[in-house]
């Protein structure tokens, strides 16, 4: 491809670290609600260092100063001017919104690529210096999301109980910032046993493993001997399984919330709806992120860096001809985060 | 029955009216997800008119002095004292409720019934002198329910467009709060006709009939139509059907809130969880209230009954030894809010 | 002035009608805090029709297609890039606002204007058809800010009874919006006369005429007679003067909400802070609004235009040459919100 | 006095600790906005041992089986039935609340007494065996307070910065909340060094000493230098002194949270009302707390004992005869939390 001209505002980056996101891998297969154009340029968490500034591009958002050099990450781009960015001021909701990692391959829009363009509307945050690769690249995509949903939870109050389900990069970075946020208890309910041992090496109080204790009802029976015989006051699902549902319904405390970030699919499951009444629930749905989220998520990075091994995450670094290797791995869920690494 | 000794706190009743719910209807069929013992005497929406005082009960909850002859409608009995009622501070949720129109006949604690024993620790309230009986029997249970379900969703915000799924007296009553909480559109979804043409006359500004308009999808279409191709920002279940669940999430628009009060069954219904994410949604199920909805309700409907039919609700009145009838034609839905009227 | 080149996305308008604000009062005798520089071009609330459009911009922020003849209004223009614009999102807080009314004549970013020059980057929505100049010219300043700080304060809940200081603008839109949100009850408490009968006509319960009810005692005496003895759940301060501050705290209920709106000067008051904790209070301050909230407040003005007389908040109209006169007369008060008709 | 006769659900306990609060200073002084009768007997912070249970009582309000020799404490006893115990649902504004600690001395309700009387309707919680009775004294007044005030609050947000007015109980406890509700910087501004001393042993990030840094200017340039130069995101009053507020309102930054915990005086302070709207501000007061709090601070505190020396607080025991002695210190600030100790 050719590296496309740099207008006024916009940004020519070297790609440092590609991560690679179960949200790939659906790509792949096909099986996603959105249905993007092949061929396709995929990659939509990635830390680039800047090869180019377009005219008049001179700070990130907050103000810092923006160099030849620097590594950035950057959020999709909203239009700013429908409905949804500016009156219901969801800008996650952006009717043109306009991605990364989903566009056709001339556009240069996507982090599986040597050099990507960063459009002239497209935020930008740096990357603290205090992090590396490893520890940043969970921002692109899942822990900016994980930001953005516990913001709409309204965050987790100090001493209350958190069950995660999954304990992929969304359910540890949920992990993370419930025990940080103040729960007294975080339980992680996942698989494989490896992504388990991070969980707990993260600071999860207990972990259930669902390869040993297969039956649900015996997992609610678990969870529920550590909160009392009355279950979390929040649930976080961050699984991706839609039967995943009926387990966080069953098991959140009566009064509790339920934050649902992980489901992507056309999956099904048969749910009671009278569980939401009767238990009187709050349940929330988030998708996606700002800039905000970005940049709160790496500040919260740099902030825990000594207290965990955040870097561990990044379970396999791999060179970009090896990416359909490393989609077949991450398919298998023998990885957590695997990147394509350009260093 | 014998009629109780009164003892401190607790007062006499006789009863003058005693609304017929949906859930006695079901209470008969045996299918709601609590278990009362048989045999059971029924009614938990009542207007008695005090008869007797236990020494001490001198005032309502709202320090109105109580005497003989006044007529007083009461909630559900909260034990003040469990972890629900203290630490989550969801009365609704009390461990140890102990309800009316659940109950043995011998306690005399249902409204189908000549007396009715009110226990000292239960709040009652005065129904306002202008207030007809059929004025305000449907604040015993479903007005109650719709304040309080109002309350958790942060109440309608003005210019917001509402759909109320179900016509029945929680669907009628939340519309009436949409209306009057600032809604700029309140659409209700339901049937027969008759409770329709009530929905009209209580500020519905358009019903689509589920007789005439059978397929959801068509009904999706025309809700869409109403509210420039986006959606209600708040839709409110009042249906108690479980299918209804998947037509509120659909027609909600992106980053709404759906509020789910009428499930009460063990029905199940397959969703697509992918759309709470998706669409950013905020679910909140909400059962029963508490002393201060009966208020609040009570009150509101003194304030707007010149403006509304309020009475039109009752459309039958019931002597008691018709119940099995009422009950009947309630089951087939040919009643709005039937009533055993005593007076 | 010479009229500017109008670039991409920038639209050239002819000022149709041109409000004048308490604040452009307070700008001519300089007791603001903010401080713009002189000679200045005032304006912040007008209205235009399109005589130019730049490149580009071929639609309202709500996506409805703009053309030249059509009937614009705007928000000040928000940088959409710095701290408060992107990480806290209270774009009202931008550090780098630009807005309109505050700037230097050669820019011709003012309303007392016959021409105006909108940026490219400035949102702009269209004035609905329906609605005249004189229903529509407050939205341009205080109604927007009043639905600004009614999201602050989670708006009014059904039921609850509203004292609202101050008779102007703000105040009388803040009493529009409390009674079409539901308030059971809105007390204006200001003066002139005239001012008092206006908000009759626009709803209010009750009016306290402070010309005559000199004394703030006697004042709070009159509201708590007319809510129980127990005041308001909600207060919203829209006098602008700073004693005002005593009154709302000294009336509002115990656990009672204090919005904000009006103040805007150097001006000092004496409080005794207890009363914050005493009463449980939550206080809400309240600046400027976004273009959001100038679409909702004309979307509510649309919909209530049949049911309060709401162009009569237009005492006056003036020439531009009678500017000063018009001016002195809005400092002595004889006015509510006169205007420059350009038509 | 005479020991009183415990009848049905009430309990008599004998002291084991008793707390001095800045309040019993300030009750001694008569500068309260509340006026007890005199003679009075103090103590509203205490931990009793259960030496008699009435009848009926065998559980905490948690469902915990009660028993002889079990430690507990309790909150202020709420009517459960007023205007603001039943409708507002702020049991904390009562109006028949009758406390602990302001009643005359027969009725055996204080903690400065050997044996203290715990009413029938008065809600009790175990302290849990792990806490050591210095560890756990805070509770009975600044501890249940903050965590109540937090909940007003909606609780700190992860990230965010904190500035705590005063380092006494309630500010110390506001450091740890905030510390522990994941705030990435706790600032603490107060006097004398000794607490500032055990503030930075309880997690301070910084602390600003009033005695060195007497101009209220200079101390706003500190903060603002920790803060990027935008102020906290939120401010805790807990100094309890009227100049406090204008500190606050100063600090704070734009778009902020200012929690007024401290102020129950009837000392008045100058403010300018503007900077609460210029500065988009929410400013909550909060007053007392139920037994919930009680609860959250019991079990919050024996999550974090191994983390904080959480006893140090108690900088001074003194025996019963000695009061007037620990009144007097606690008045010139040389104790952070004394207690009588009738162990």
């Amino acid at each position: 491809m050719p590296i496309p001209k740099i207008g006024p505002g916009a940004i020519l980056v070297k790609v440092e670290m590609a991560g690679i996101c179960g949200t790939d891998v659906h790509l792949q297969r096909g099986d996603l609600t959105i249905k993007p154009p092949v061929p396709i340029l995929p990659g939509h968490e990635t830390i680039g260092k800047i090869v180019e500034l377009g005219e008049g591009r001179t700070r990130d958002w907050a103000g810092e100063p923006l160099k030849v050099g620097d590594r950035i990450m950057w959020a999709h781009e909203d239009c700013g001017e429908c409905y949804f960015c500016t009156v219901v001021r969801m800008p996650v909701l952006c009717e043109r919104r306009s991605g990364y990692g989903f566009g056709p391959p001339e556009l240069l829009r996507g982090g599986f690529s040597e050099y990507e363009y960063i459009g002239p509307k497209t935020m930008v945050v740096k990357v603290p210096e205090e992090l590396s690769g490893e520890e940043a690249i969970g921002v692109g995509c899942a822990f900016r999301s994980v930001m953005a949903g516990f913001e709409r939870l309204g965050g987790v109050h100090v001493g209350e109980r958190v069950v995660v389900q999954g304990a992929g990069p969304i359910g540890l970075y949920s992990l993370l910032l419930a025990a940080e946020g103040g729960a007294s208890r975080v339980i992680v309910v996942g698989a494989p046993r490896k992504r388990l041992e991070l969980a707990k090496r993260w600071g999860a109080s207990e972990v259930v493993d669902i390869d040993e204790v297969k039956d649900p009802g015996k997992r609610k029976e678990i969870v529920l001997s550590l909160t009392e015989g009355r279950g979390p006051e929040v649930v976080v699902e961050a699984s991706g399984v839609a039967e995943a549902i009926n387990e966080g319904l069953e098991m959140v405390q009566k009064g509790g919330r339920y934050l649902v970030l992980g489901q992507s699919s056309f999956a099904k499951v048969q749910i009671m709806p009278s569980l939401i009444t009767s238990k009187n629930l709050t349940i929330i749905g988030s998708i996606s992120a700002t800039i905000a989220h970005f940049y709160k998520a790496l500040q919260f990075l740099k902030a825990k860096r000594g207290k965990y091994p955040l870097g561990e995450i990044v379970t396999k670094r791999y060179r970009l001809e090896e990416i359909n290797e490393a989609l077949d791995r991450m398919a298998l869920g023998e990885e957590i985060k695997p990147v394509i690494d350009f260093r």
